[in-house]
């Protein structure tokens, strides 16, 4: 048996999200059918995080075990001939050690939530941005942003559906920044609660377009409540972009 | 009547291309379309170019004329709100005179093409780049790309399709540089002929696999001879990004 290190990148529009649902097309089942179809065994896909319907990856990082006497570049470019036409490409592949796991080994993730900023309605970059058309503050976005990062009990930016054990997190970075038409969120810790990313992100527009003072993020915050909560950004703005682990270079 | 300048954005993908097309939907038509549909007015839509199936545009000049009383913004709103669910956008609208033509008084066109450079298929960037995954030189590129600047006899990079009188063009500027897995061609001229970017590209490309060598590409200007073209690059990956006149601030 080895264990390979898979790099996905995926467009989640068509997609339920990245773990198997049972009422419909997952990236997990069409990575697990793919590596079906070259090995002819049944394998599981454990990824670094979870991601919602229409959330897209730039580098998710997963694995999986194959008995198969196979080498990484060999099955990368196997996978990626089955995968065809699901938008998702197994971009990098190696071998890792039986107790290297895609998950439960993870110390860090990070996301990039883009929002178009202008009134025109989208066309290049329909399902890959939220489109907001009101004018964003976004020096005000990032003030507010400050608010959350530490470590706090992030119940207000909780989806009711949320299978963590506790609200507890710690938030290393949340950054915002104008490029242009564009505003990006930078988001980083070592694991986020379910609709995390999005839940802030949605408050934070909301302070942007001048609905919500810069200190009501602060406050939405120590409500621990998740009423309080402004707004649930589209799934379509998100990506997941990089997973980190104790033996990176 | 009133002339309005347009600006428009649209992904080339589910059109046969900007000009009104008798076997299929064009960007034209949408646009004229959109028009009747917020003036009554049958109206003919002008642009600074002509492209073709597939082929995008960031910001295409264009313009039409318009008897009915309203305002730039008023007739963009309109006119997106009519688009939709097109991927085309009106991305600004100004009043200009009656003797500026979106084509004739056009003095510079330019151009991006996009390649993606790497194993793995395209998921996100699917229809928005070509994707050529041998690894790409873009020095020997960029120096091979140096002999088609200057005023040319075009024949070998100019489509059978060619409707231009002339053959001989002044290309201002073919730049190419890396952004990391992306390889990107920039073009100006004050015109193109038909096909013309897309078949330097595709010959410029033949120099980055190594399969010709960089004098190659002006051996093939030389010749004068489209049985001497290399490769027409695929449209997906061409990109309109601007047009200039004489007035521009």
């Amino acid at each position: 048996m080895t264990r390979f290190a898979l790099t996905l990148e995926f467009d989640g529009t068509p997609f339920f999200g990245l773990q198997r649902q049972p009422h419909g097309p997952s990236v997990q089942q069409a990575v697990e059918e793919a590596a079906f179809a070259v090995t002819g065994e049944d394998v599981r896909l454990a990824s670094a995080g979870r991601t919602d319907t229409g959330v897209h990856a730039l580098a998710m990082r997963s694995h999986l075990d194959i008995e198969k006497d196979i080498e990484p570049f060999r099955l990368m470019e196997a996978l990626n001939a089955k995968l065809r036409p699901d938008p998702v490409a197994v971009t990098h592949c190696e071998v890792v050690p039986d107790d290297w796991h895609a998950r439960f080994t993870c110390v860090g993730r990070s996301y990039v939530y883009r929002i178009a900023n202008r009134r025109a309605p989208l066309t290049l970059e329909k399902n890959r941005a939220w489109h907001v058309p009101q004018p964003l503050d976004e020096a005000a976005m990032h003030q507010a942003a400050q608010a959350l990062v530490g470590n706090h009990d992030f119940t207000t930016f909780r989806s009711a559906h949320c299978q963590s054990a506790s609200p507890q997190k710690t938030l290393d970075r949340l950054d915002v920044e104008r490029d242009g038409d564009h505003v990006l969120i930078h988001a980083a810790a070592r694991s986020f609660l379910h609709h995390q990313v999005r839940s802030m992100v949605g408050c934070l527009a909301l302070v942007g377009m001048g609905r919500w003072a810069v200190d009501d993020v602060k406050k939405a915050l120590e409500a621990r409540d998740r009423q309080e909560l402004g707004l649930n950004a589209p799934p379509h703005g998100l990506y997941f972009v990089a997973a980190t682990y104790p033996d990176d270079a």
